[in-house]
């Protein structure tokens, strides 16, 4: 059996939802002494102490990284270039960093620039977790039980930074694996963000038309469900679609392309060319969704 | 208090999970003496029997009507034009006939030119209810409790057979609505047929590319939910998008202009915009969707 995973100070720069709830894990495992958060708001740390998910707040990163074993920056990804400036000359030699952020190349070229010295101790990282909701309030120690923590460490990351990062999120319950990070960034344009830019187009659809407030009420559970995502920050996913522009551009094509063969064949009263569209994507969601869950 | 309904025979043209639910909703108010089954396959009109969602099953429509005095059509649309032809000649005179299409103008069509002389007794409807899940095994008798029935009457439709209905929707706990049949159906196109579309659409973006398998394995609640309509009938699906062309053409445009506005917002890195329009869909998701659910 492994030594019990030990981290004296943790500091959380964004204490959300994915932030909140790795600290609340490691407390819970007690695998950490002493947790900082960092955030914008006085009065999101203030929730963040009274749920006892940090031990201290701090609103300056520079003041809270000093003496920092592990910091977690789960921030928007659009943030964290000026928080890695921020951060860098104060970061002691030994201290590792990770992130939470839902894209990888555009944070990993970020640390390389930003961090400086400190860059072999960073470990690009994405917790496969979270639901529309968001803020400190809705964390969970068990939001990353038996879920996916992908890790895209490079050439010059430093194995040992990468085992204590696996190592808490192991901790947390989770599973990690490693890709190469451009591979991340095309999957998740294509299985996360291209799905949250089609809910949020899908809502203004109906909420632009003069009769919005009838036909929501008309709507059911088909609607209420493909659009819950809509839910979710767009602070968080306008940054998402901007760093990872070029993946999703291309997963936007692809979907624009298969929309305009099904409004062809709508048009053209098409009707063997629409049932064997929609009959290729039951049997796909049946084979690769259905069976999964 | 009003007398207790009672149906003498009911024929149920299409026993799948809305003519089977209608009917062991109607068998356990104790409202219909004699429940007829009519489909396609023997098999699917066996279980019907064995689960006693009907009393009796036909393949043949024609002898299925001979004394009834309550027809269900819950057939896909596309097939009710032929139904409806076939039994007009021999249903009694005093038979009131119903459907339950997603689509109303061409229903409405169809049974003006096919049921002749029996039009004024025909009572368009539209239960909103039903799951991505299809077929008399998944049949539920509470299915309707609480969901909303539309009904397009027409001005010569009998007031007496629209009493009738209502009365057995409401026997099955629902509410009914009196809509106009173009105003239906550019409803239901929006919150629907254009959700099912995108939803098709979206699953087959993902299942056209070479690592697909990788891809649905990666994904999470959030295209899950997105898709799982994605999971309903193509034959169902295709009739209703050949049915309600127009009215999901138009809906169907004005979703592709988001869309492009979205993807224009992403290509130059337009993050206001990008927020301004994530935030309106989060907003209106809020005001319309959740507080009702």
């Amino acid at each position: 059996m492994r030594a019990k995973l030990k981290i004296g100070k943790l500091v959380v720069i964004g204490v959300g939802l994915i932030g909140g709830s790795f600290a609340l894990a490691l407390k819970r495992a007690r695998a950490v002494r002493r947790v900082v958060g960092v955030g914008r708001t006085r009065r999101n740390l203030a929730a963040a102490l009274r749920l006892k998910v940090i031990d201290e707040a701090q609103l300056d990163p520079v003041r809270a990284v000093r003496d920092a074993d592990l910091v977690l920056l789960a921030t928007p990804v659009g943030q964290m270039a000026a928080v890695m400036a921020a951060i860098a000359p104060h970061l002691p030699l030994h201290a590792v960093v990770t992130d939470a952020g839902s894209t990888k190349r555009d944070v990993i070229a970020c640390a390389r620039r930003f961090l400086g010295e400190h860059f072999p101790r960073f470990v690009p990282a994405h917790p496969i977790a979270g639901t529309e909701k968001s803020g400190v309030t809705v964390s969970l120690s068990e939001l990353f039980r038996d879920r996916c923590v992908i890790v895209t460490p490079q050439r010059d990351t430093a194995a040992s930074a990468v085992k204590l990062v696996r190592r808490a999120w192991e901790t947390c319950g989770a599973q990690v694996m490693r890709l190469d990070a451009a591979d991340h960034d095309a999957i998740f344009a294509a299985v996360s963000h291209l799905p949250h830019v089609i809910a949020f187009a899908l809502v203004n659809t109906l909420a632009r038309r003069p009769n919005a407030k009838q036909l929501f009420g008309f709507s059911g559970g088909g609607l209420r469900d493909s659009v819950r995502i809509a839910g979710s920050s767009p602070e968080m996913w306008t940054d998402i679609c901007v760093a990872n522009r070029d993946a999703l551009l291309a997963a936007l094509q692809d979907y624009e392309s298969e929309l305009e063969q099904a409004r062809a064949a709508i048009e053209n009263g098409d009707v063997e060319a629409l049932k064997r569209m929609f009959e290729q994507a039951r049997r796909a969601r049946e084979k690769w969704l259905v069976r999964k869950s």
